[in-house]
């Protein structure tokens, strides 16, 4: 049995560093040799990270896909067509399936799934959500028993380390955005970290397997950290929180089919919850369950070593399996319903620019009575002899009557700049 | 195939619930009813906390172990050859075991496993250590690929509850004890909590997963939490940290053959660490591997509910490995080399309280020099008029090195008192 590689950049060097290193030893051990066959380039003679034998790779993944000596391919490609269907037809020629791809997963799921145990055959994705951290195999088999009611977490490590920068040297988002870039945490186009999609991908594949249930990352509700300031920090600190983007599943207890809720958002995390202390790029992960109550995971969230010993974990299992004619069992149910919207609670900070004259407040604070949005906290600042800056600590309220809110104060005159709508951790 | 209970006192009850209000939806979605066949108890009379069918209820193990309806014996009696011997029993029956005994398994974790191979069942441990925290599966299945080199957690949820009430409320060993013993954190007799025992145990089983190897409770270096003062809390507060009970397992990367450290100890943990903030009956766990780098999990270490779900997941994973006819791959080397305690280093804070004289201090200091022990630094406080309490943190330094400067200390005549030495989290 040979393994098929597609992609040698950043993990796939990593895995074949990791495969030379301990490939043999861990072979003996389970039995069965852990070896590569072929391997899937764009470029034959780039300069890879970990050499590589020149006689292994190939521009033709029909090269990969048709070898009968390999039964198991490992995708680590990236986004995109091509690496869809590389896999569906590795999965088509009965081979297991190991990838990294969160893209694919959290939008082809289920197709995938269904492709996979039509062959009894695996397809595994542990380095796909919160790069090393092995959160999958966690839920999928450990928690497979529990009543999943949360899973709140950091699971992006770009946005996380721009954060705490702006934290911790009082930068702007642009400047921790720049420094990100020179250092390598944050890519030349960072729009699907910043936007939050790629925490949204992560969370559709997490709540996939934490519920059983198919989400795709178009019903995750995705607010990012474009818009975050330093004074969104300042109100945070004073609060006692710092500013931390969360992907956050939930599911009530109340019906076995009750509605799933997934959202990504920035949100005051405040200092005491564990979540505030996840520094730089690191991920970290809460899961409720009613029986087992709150457990946390934590570790780093990509970089190549890491992200190669998730592949290196799910290439073990699928070689087990393969050896005893097994599969993993999926275990995830057909339907599933997304809380709407307009139900949506939680507990919000707002912040506006006014100008400063008498009655500003009272026009202002009849915007948030009108939406029978109370105030738990208000603070003002001034920010120049005419300008003053207005924080809104509310109570828990819906997410539409903020959004009314806004609305409705993005159109008082007095009104300078709306700030963006921050959530606070529960 | 049906599922027979040894045991249904605070973990059994817990396991019955879970299976009344999930089993037939778990089952359905195995393809495999899990279903209880018998329960062994002492007493078919006493009230449980969760409601048994009397039908089930047996005092006699033969009416479990030769029932050939039962594949999947569950063993949650607790400590003692009557355990020991039905698990032996339940094995040479040919069915597959789950268990929480942490004491068994720190002791006859060989013979067992090798039992288990021989008649290709499972044996499976998750609830022995940590309690809800999937910490096994992750070392067995997700880490198999690592080299790990580090594990060091709190393990022992007793002594983690006595040492945070001790920091928070300023109150003796001996208060702290009685509070938790009054609200049902420790038991009646808490030697094998506070001695470090029962972290010894499930560090034994930690490191034989995690390095492949077969570590004896007995290999362990233990020092427990008695003797640790408020004045101890008083040092490590002012030098930064605060007082944890760790256990560690350590091996280098040198050979494959390296050998192995393993040592349940008092240890003053720096507040930004991870670790220092774990209170209560909680546990955590850091995990450090070549290529992953470090992870942490952290739960509740304890509970009926927690251990239950943790039981539940093994009752899955033993299920679904019965009927594909396959068994985990346990994956244990042989031999195991274990580090001589005289290597063994660390950072020490050692404590004193001696006669307030002139040139005490200087014969003090002699004694440190003349084991090449060397100073990080040093406090003296005035205890009353007569004696002084003198606090020494080293550099690194041989714990050999350590243990001959309190032994010739004590025969110092200015010496008072020595206190417990504590380590430092490096
Ligand atoms: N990097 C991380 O820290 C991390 C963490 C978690 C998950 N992941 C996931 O892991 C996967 C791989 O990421 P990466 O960072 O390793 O990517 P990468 O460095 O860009 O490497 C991509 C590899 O795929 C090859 N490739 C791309 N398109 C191809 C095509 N059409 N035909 C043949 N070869 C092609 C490239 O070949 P050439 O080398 O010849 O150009 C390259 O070797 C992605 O799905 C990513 O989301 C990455
Ligand atoms: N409790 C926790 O939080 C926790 C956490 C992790 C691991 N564990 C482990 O889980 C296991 C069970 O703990 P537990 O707290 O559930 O213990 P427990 O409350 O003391 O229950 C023990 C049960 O075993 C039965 N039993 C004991 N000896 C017996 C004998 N000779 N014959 C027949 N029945 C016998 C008792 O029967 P009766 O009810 O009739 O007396 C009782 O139902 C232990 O190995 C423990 O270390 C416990």
């Amino acid at each position: 049995m040979k393994i098929g590689l597609l992609g040698c950049g950043t993990v796939g060097s990593a895995l074949v560093q990791l495969l030379d290193a301990d490939g043999d030893r861990l072979g003996s051990l389970l039995g069965e040799p852990l070896e590569l066959g072929r391997i899937l380039v764009r470029d034959l003679h780039k300069v890879r990270a970990h050499e590589v034998p020149m006689k292994l790779l190939t521009t033709e993944l029909a090269e990969v896909i048709e070898d009968p000596e390999i039964e198991l391919v490992v995708e680590l490609l990236g986004p995109g067509e091509f690496a869809l269907s590389a896999i569906e037809s590795a999965l088509a020629s009965h081979k297991s399936v190991v990838t990294a791809n969160k893209e694919i997963l959290s939008t082809h799921f289920r197709e995938l799934e269904s492709a996979a145990a039509k062959v009894n055959r695996d397809i595994f994705f542990e380095a796909a959500v919160a790069g090393g951290i092995p959160l999958i195999r966690a839920l999928r088999v450990s928690l497979f028993g529990e009543r999943l009611t949360r899973i709140v977490g950091i699971v992006n490590g770009t946005t996380n380390y721009i954060l705490t920068q702006m934290q911790e040297e009082h930068v702007s988002l642009e400047t921790a955005l720049g420094d990100a870039q020179r250092l390598g945490y944050a890519e030349a186009d960072p729009h699907g970290d910043l936007s939050g999609r790629d925490a949204a991908s992560k969370l559709a594949i997490i709540a996939s397997i934490a519920f059983g249930s198919h989400v795709d990352v178009a019903d995750v509700q995705v607010d990012g950290i474009w818009g975050v300031t330093p004074a969104d920090f300042d109100f945070a600190r004073r609060s006692g929180g710092v500013i931390k983007l969360l992907a956050q599943a939930e599911r009530s207890l109340d019906s076995p089919d009750a509605p799933v809720r997934v959202e990504v958002f920035p949100a005051i995390v405040m200092s005491d919850h564990p979540l505030a202390s996840v520094r730089g790029s690191f991920n970290a992960v809460f899961v409720e369950g009613s029986a087992v109550g709150q457990l946390m995971f934590s570790g780093p969230g990509a970089g190549g070593l890491p992200t190669a010993s998730a592949v290196l974990a799910d290439i073990i299992d699928a070689v087990t399996n393969l050896r005893n004619a097994t599969r993993a069992p999926m275990r995830v149910a057909q339907g599933t319903r997304f809380v709407d919207d307009s139900s949506i609670e939680g507990v919000f900070a707002l912040s506006v620019d006014v100008i400063d004259a008498p009655g500003v407040l009272s026009r202002v604070s009849e915007v948030f009575g009108r939406n029978l949005v109370s105030i738990a906290r208000m603070e003002q600042d001034e920010l120049d002899s005419e300008l003053a800056h207005l924080v809104f600590l509310t109570h828990r309220t819906r997410l539409s009557s903020i959004r009314a809110t806004m609305a409705q104060l993005s159109e008082l005159s007095v009104i300078q700049r709306l700030h963006k709508v921050l959530r606070v951790l529960e």
